[in-house]
């Protein structure tokens, strides 16, 4: 049975993508607690992100920082946090969120309601960069 | 004005450490939000995680990557979670906590205190691993 992100990485379920190479993939969350929210997903089915091994996980983290980057550039924040939590999709994670304080990560927020057009407006302004 | 966290890691300020090499160090936070919440910080006194050269970024990801492992084999929790959020100490580091459910990485909840004891038996319950 896959993850619901392994039918995000093989288009069975459409995202909106941001980043993707052989290994990687980065699209924003269908859940955000900001806009701009993101998560970047290894392509492997693993569910904790330690057991990855060292190189492919260090490989994971070098993919994010340039995700991170171009979303800073792009969605107004302090600063971009980092989450990896992974109760409830048993395939490793890792949040990218846009922080302006520090209650912006708290998980138990009410999530935003986005439409397409919303959605297609953030993804194109983090891709543009 | 060196950070706080550059005082801990020239022995300024005392931390109970739990890993350390030449470029980077863990210790127990000061104001865990649960036992075994650890700090990983690089030596480089950089604000932004993202900011670190890509090699010493993705160093540091292993090195916390083999802290974790520790704490998952000390401290009973269904995962080590992951937090990069820094609105506070402009000192890049990584929380790493351990999580039973997603309220453990609340960063607006009460911090525990603990006693020196507790805090070296923890310490000593990780680095034994």
């Amino acid at each position: 049975m896959s993850t619901i992100f392994t039918k995000i990485i093989n288009g069975e379920i459409p995202s909106y993508k941001i980043a993707e190479d052989e290994n990687f993939i980065a699209f924003l969350d269908a859940m955000p607690l900001v806009k701009g929210h993101t998560l970047v997903v290894p392509k492997k089915e693993v569910d904790l992100i330690f057991d990855l091994e060292s190189e492919e996980y260090k490989n994971l983290w070098g993919f994010s920082q340039k995700v991170a980057k171009q979303i800073k550039n792009a969605i107004p924040c302090v600063r971009v946090g980092v989450a990896v939590v992974g109760l409830e999709v048993p395939h490793a994670h890792i949040h990218l969120i846009p922080l302006n304080k520090v209650e912006d990560m708290n998980f138990r927020n009410e999530r935003l309601k986005l439409t397409d057009e919303e959605y297609i407006e953030i993804r194109d302004s983090i891709t543009n960069y």
